[in-house]
This record gives structure tokens, C-alpha cells and sequence, in this order.
């Protein structure tokens, strides 16, 4: 296809408009994506990517908009993604959000795009580890991946991210419990950003003690059940040369600490990269990558081919005429044949 | 299998010893899991699901538990999942729901359950829509599903309710901004709870506001783009005969305007069964999830028919040997055959 490969050769020299239209391939689920990102694919993507995630109001746009100014300053090039799963409805943060990032509109090193929710079944994080492979494949030096809430499915977004920075603000330790553990658990670096009100200090603290928390002996750990042990025991936390997230003060407004906060997500890269720990994370995020586009295709797969029998058993359960798992069952017989014949 | 009718019948009659394996076996996704939702499935299950979400510390679970002893006092058998999908490491707030509802579980009519997230791909959606069948299954009057966050993945279980009871308290007008959007568009009925403190006629007006907002004429919605516009045309809102989510000021700790709150979950009821746009809503549900179980039957077939094959080609692309989606593409072929046999 003449016209794929063009836009493979867009993409891999960087021409915004061709970023821009593999994106909107990705996000329509168009079935030229799919050949599109095996032909762009590289193993070893380039492109470093930073999570961004963290309580609404902790100043998380002002933080990326302050991390695009301080990377290109270093003459980087940086792509960032806005995941905003919530409804059209919300229209008004992301809108917010690309105002305040017009001034980097007009610069050819930065590339912005928001994301929003396609589908169910994990839809928004697959498709947004398929936009990521065409940054990679654009040679990006940076992603910036910011969530603009903190739900579940955004916190499962930001798994895809190498580093992920959770960012809060002073005065928000009801938020932090309201987040709990869910946020925690995801994060490799915490901004305590707008540093300079009242109670900085105490939330930097809260955090260190939550943090700390999270890494009870496992004798302790045993009232909370069996799971927590378990995830203790398999987790990086368990192993020697584990990572510990650091707790950096920032002014996003100001750029105060963001050169901190970049070290650390060099430290972090170094501990990825050469540690065994670090070894086990990458590749079980490959493991997760793979699942999740195998059981994305597969579903692609039976949509496109089975049309007709899917839409004639939908009238049936619909009907009631068929119970919903007899209806599920006959159809993955006829797409993947009997038990017996394999 | 005698063992599986044995637990049929005794899910049937409500034996609660036996709806608690029913549930264990679809947690653990137990491949018994589906036959046995095959034999209990009931079309027109007779539970009537009501989700409860809103922001923490708003009092959802004080809530709760007073309609359990409203219902209860009506001679109703209740059932209550809370819906936790923060990792093992929160295990407070469980805790502490479920010390709270100790009471209840002396009680017969009631059974309390909780439900944590499993695996990828919507997995907390349909293993709690699994577990809804038991219940319908057993008979009960009213099904009480409780969210612990309000995470896109809680808003998602919510769809699963027939009806959906927002709560929010005073005071927590950041929280409305924050959360935006998407609890609004879960929510038959809104609670202002802690109705006795500063505040709940300030919340229950910017709900009023907010409401009103999502209800713009199309060509001030034009503004958020072509999304908003087609989902405006498309949705119940723009119906003749649509939902109005009534706002209803609670203080639960003293049972007041449960009452009320259980009245308007009836004429959301009625509205689902008598009018056309309600019609329309439960169809479209029934047409959600059938895919919902049609897709995760996929996905676990595969996983078990072809468990060699995967590890396989999953060790090549760990590898670096083939990119995931051409490694994919290989898997489905091999799983479902070529497009030409069909």
C-alpha cells in the first residue's frame, strides 16, 4: 500500500501531520493501524517515557508545561499525551489544558495530542501504547504522558509509562487518602508541587510516612491478608536494590525543582536499565504490552469476521430466546473451532 | 457434574455458604464458573441493582447501611458487593465497611460480599456483572453495589446498575470540579448527605447548575466539539420523556430521607419499564454486556487452548525476535484461521 508507506516515511522523519494521522487511525481503530504499527515498530523504542498523574488541582498541567520548556531548553524533542477518559461532557480542563499549551503550538519539537476513551476492555490504554509506538518510531526524546484525573483505568495508563511521577499539592492529605494505595502503587517519583503554601512540609512528611507504610515487615503485613503478602514477597520492594520514590518540592509556576525532579527521572532510567530489578520490571511491562494487543486483536479479529453470526446471536440474547454465556459459548466455538480439533 | 447442580440448587435457595463459593469460583475465573452461569441465568432476574458511588467521605457506606435496615424493614432480602479495586495494600476502608456492617451478618436476609479487581480488560466489570447473576439467581429483592472510589473503572460497574445513586456532602464543591463529568453521567439520583451541615443547599445547587449544564442547547454544545454534539443527539437526555436525576438531601447516620432516596429509586424503576427511552436503556445494556461476556470467553479460550503457542510466541517478542503486533497477528491466525476459509 503506497499510501501506508508514505505515512510510515512521515512518521519515522517526524512530520507532524503524519503523527497526526496515525494517531487518528489508532484512535478510530481503523484496520490500516494494525499494519502500520508492525511496519513502524522498533524493540528498543527511543523515546523516554514520564507518566504524569496525580490529584486534580496539584498543578499537573503547570508541571508538564514547565517540563516541555525545561526539555526543549536541553534541545529535546517532546511529544506529550493528554488521557482525559471522561466524557465529551468535561470538554472544559482539556480545553483549559491546550490554551495554556498553545505557545508550544507553533514549535516543531513538540507534539501534543489528548486521548479519550475508545471502547471498553482497557481500550484507553491500549490505544495509547499504540500512539506511543508511533513516538517511539518519530524518535522522540521525551514523552510526556499526563493524566488528567486519577482514576483506575488512567492509573493503568500511566503502567506504560518507564517513570511515573505522582504529583499532589499542600492541604490535599484528605485527597491522598481518598487515592490511597491505587496511586501509590504506580508511583517512581512525587512532586509535593505549589511548595511555597503552608503545609508543604506536612504533605511531603504524610507521604514519606504512607510510603514507608507500604514497606512493613512481612509479619505485619500478614493482617492485611494473604495478597499483601504475596505482592510483598514477588514485588521489586522485596528484592535487594530496590527503588525507593523520592519526595522533591516544586513551584511549577515558577520552574522551581523541576531540574530536580528531571535527575530523578534519570536516576530512576539508570535504575530500569542496569539494575536486575530494573530488568524484571521492562520485561514484564513486554509481557502486559503483549497480552493486551493479542486479546485486542483477537477481539478486532471476530468483530470483523463473525459479523453476522455475532449480530444474529446479539437478537437472540437480546430477545431472550438464549442465555448471554450459551450465546458467548457458540460463538467461540464457530471462531475457534471445537476442543477436540486442536 | 453432581457438584456443580448440588451448587445450582443451593444458590437457588439462597444458601448463603453456596453463594459464597458461586463467588469464589468466578473470582478465581474457575472455568466451572461458566457453566454454572450458564444453568442459573435468569432473562428477567428479579434483583433490583442499585449502584451506590460519590466522592470519598462523602458517607456512602453510612448510607448503605442504613438502606439495608430500611429494606430489611420491609421484609426485603438484600445483597450488598462492595467494589475495592485499590490494591491489597488499602485494606482499610474494607476493613472498616466491614466491621461496620458485622451487624448484618448475624442477619439471614443479608449477604455482603467484596470484589477486587481481576486481571486486565475490564475484568472488575465482569466478574461483579458474574456475580450479579448469582444473586439474581438467588432471589434477592434488592442488590446494593458499592463503590469504595470513583475511578473510571468504579463509574463502569455503576453501568451495571439499574439504578444509580450519586452521593456527595457539603462542602466538597472542589470535588464536584474535580470528578467532573463522568459521575454525572452515572447518576439517576443524587444524595446531598450530612444534610444537617454547612453547605448541603450550596452543594445541592451547584449539582442543580452542573445538571443544567449537561443539558445545553446542541449549538452551544458545538463548542466542545463534534463528540459532545453527536452523544447529545444520541443519548436519553434528548428524548421526549428523559430522566430527570431528582437531588435529595440525606443525613444517614440518622436514617433521614432514606425514605425518600428509596422512593425515587422506585420511580427510576418505572421509568426503565414503562417508557420508551427506558426500554431503550436496558437493551442497550443487555447488548453491552453480552459482548462484555462474549469477549472475556474469547480471551480465556484462547488462553487455554492455545497456552503453548502463546508462551511461545510471547518469549519471541520478549525477545526482541518479532514485534508484538505481527506476533499477535500470527496467534490470532492460528487461533481463528485464515480470513479466506471463512
Amino acid at each position: 500500500m503506497a499510501d501506508l508507506s508514505t505515512l510510515v516515511q512521515g512518521i519515522q522523519t517526524g512530520d507532524m501531520r503524519a503523527l497526526a494521522r496515525a494517531c487518528r487511525l489508532i484512535d478510530e481503530r481503523d484496520p490500516r493501524a494494525f499494519e502500520l504499527l508492525k511496519q513502524i515498530f522498533t524493540h528498543d523504542g527511543p523515546a523516554y517515557v514520564i507518566g504524569v498523574t496525580g490529584t486534580p488541582g496539584a498543578g499537573k498541567s503547570t508541571l508538564v508545561d514547565g517540563l516541555i520548556r525545561l526539555y526543549r531548553e536541553q534541545g529535546k524533542r517532546v511529544a506529550v499525551l493528554a488521557i482525559d477518559p471522561t466524557s465529551p461532557y468535561s470538554g472544559g480542563a482539556i480545553l483549559g489544558d491546550r490554551i495554556r499549551m498553545q505557545q508550544h503550538f507553533t514549535d516543531e519539537g513538540v507534539f501534543i495530542r489528548s486521548i479519550a476513551t475508545r471502547g471498553h476492555l482497557g481500550g484507553l490504554s491500549r490505544s495509547t501504547g499504540d500512539v506511543l509506538h508511533v513516538l517511539h518510531a518519530a524518535k522522540f526524546d521525551v514523552v510526556l504522558l499526563e493524566t488528567v484525573g486519577v482514576g483506575q483505568d488512567e492509573l493503568e495508563v500511566t503502567r506504560l509509562a518507564d517513570t511515573t511521577l505522582v504529583v499532589m499539592a499542600p492541604g490535599m492529605g484528605d485527597d491522598i487518602q481518598a487515592i490511597k494505595a491505587g496511586i501509590l502503587e504506580v508511583a517512581d517519583v512525587f512532586a509535593v508541587n505549589k511548595a511555597d503554601r503552608v503545609g508543604a512540609d506536612a504533605t511531603a512528611q504524610d507521604l514519606q510516612q504512607m510510603l514507608s507504610l507500604r514497606r512493613v515487615p512481612q509479619g505485619v503485613s500478614k493482617m492485611q491478608g494473604h495478597t499483601a503478602v504475596s505482592t510483598l514477597q514477588k514485588g521489586p520492594e522485596a528484592e535487594a536494590g530496590e527503588w525507593v520514590p523520592p519526595i522533591l518540592k516544586t513551584v511549577a509556576h515558577r520552574q522551581e525543582g523541576l531540574a530536580e525532579l528531571v535527575d530523578a527521572f534519570a536516576k530512576h532510567r539508570e535504575f530500569l536499565m542496569t539494575t536486575e530489578a530494573g530488568r524484571g520490571i521492562r520485561e514484564q511491562r513486554r509481557v502486559s504490552e503483549f497480552q493486551a494487543i493479542l486479546y485486542q486483536a483477537l477481539i478486532d479479529e471476530v468483530d470483523a469476521r463473525f459479523a453476522d453470526q455475532v449480530r444474529e446471536k446479539l437478537q437472540e440474547v437480546v430477545g431472550g430466546r438464549v442465555d448471554p454465556y450459551s450465546g458467548a459459548e457458540a460463538l467461540v466455538r464457530s471462531a475457534i473451532g471445537d476442543e477436540n480439533e486442536t
